[in-house]
């Protein structure tokens, strides 16, 4: 057993909540689960075991290592291991597109905001961070399991394939603002890199728009930016 | 020199960028310089130099020793001593009240997202995370010099200064959508712990709100609340 690896084919979610999260919105991912030694056999331990056998799935209870390897925290006291997936994105649905997104806490707490604002396909522009990355599971909340994503090499591939979708791209030169927008359906909120936010060709894409801030910062943090986004288009 | 002392009189921002906001924003607060041995004589160099001494700064430049204490990182080539300062806030400006944010990360995002939207007098509710650890101090990108922030004891102490106000608690059990809310000025937008939220005492203090989200997550994450309320008080 080794520690999570970016180019395997498996992941894993730490935490009971996690691993609750896993079976009930993503079972036919789940390969294994992992109860520590250290766990109660309370309540929670049986309706976890009842739910994993329920999807025939192996408990493996005496395997303390895989905590030390995975986790650095004590409280872990439960580990879903799942096949690492990809999906097609809803065409007629909103899109969320990440290009270069660097930061995996970040990542993950755009994915829960995206969960709750019900914008549940997510595109994601490469180079980018590992979705399957168990910091990113985990800043996730599990609402990984509850959304479709896909990579594209370039903006371009994801345009051509959706290219029916009215296009929002949000960046600091843009000359409307989020709030006067008159939004399009399908549409794709676009947002750029953490430092660098989205070069200035996206000028030309769809409808530029920016959420106006004072001048006493640089720019909202990338997932404020989305959280604010998301809650507008979605209102 | 030791590290950060939660109980000591002064605190450190790390790195250029937040040494030049010290300066520009809070110069009365700073106390001293360190430039790191390594970092270039440049243009960049010369204007820190410049402004340190416009404000009579001591600048100690062969101090390596304070850049492994304070830094894990090898890229930071500069680090403000500022003296720990307090406010009173303004009576009629819109404020932010966290009620025992525990999260430095979020704290720092939250006081730049306050800059951003010109909320700009922030109540801290004890027990509650220390606004002048060097990490809330770089999350929040210098913007703690942009904004004046007070600590409270209870909720009650708060209340009993600023009772002008329009209370507007952020929690789950809520009945009035925040995007249906008729705000008043002067404003207290209020916001609970990351994991507990507000207590249900709070349902009967002046408007409680809520943030609609689908059943696929428990709650949003605070400082993703707290820019969405911040964005929709304001705009």
């Amino acid at each position: 057993m080794k520690k999570y690896e970016k180019n395997g084919t498996v992941s894993y979610c730490l935490g009971t909540t996690l691993v609750f999260e896993l079976l009930n919105r993503k079972p036919e991912a789940a390969t294994k689960i992992y109860i520590s030694p250290k766990q109660n056999r309370d309540e929670t331990y049986t309706k976890l075991v009842t739910l994993a056998k329920s999807h025939h799935l192996p408990v493996i209870e005496n395997n303390e290592k895989i905590f030390k390897e995975l986790s650095d925290k004590d409280n872990v006291m439960a580990i879903g291991e799942f096949n690492k997936f990809s999906d097609t994105l809803i065409k007629d649905n909103p899109h969320l597109v990440l290009v270069n997104p660097s930061n995996m806490g970040n990542l993950g707490t755009i994915i829960r905001c995206m969960a709750g604002f019900g914008v549940l396909d997510l595109a994601i522009i490469r180079p980018a961070a590992d979705i399957f990355d168990p910091k990113v599971v985990r800043s996730s909340m599990g609402a990984i399991f509850s959304i479709r994503f896909h990579y594209f090499d370039t903006f371009g591939d994801y345009q051509k394939e959706y290219g029916n979708h009215h296009m929002y791209p949000f960046m600091l030169q843009a000359k409307f603002a989020l709030q006067e927008a008159k939004i399009e359906k399908p549409y794709s909120i676009v947002l750029g890199n953490e430092a660098t936010g989205l070069d200035r060709s996206f000028l030309d894409v769809g409808t530029p728009l920016i959420i106006p801030h004072s001048k006493l910062i640089d720019s909202l943090n990338l997932d404020n930016a989305a959280a604010i986004a998301l809650y507008e288009f979605t209102k």
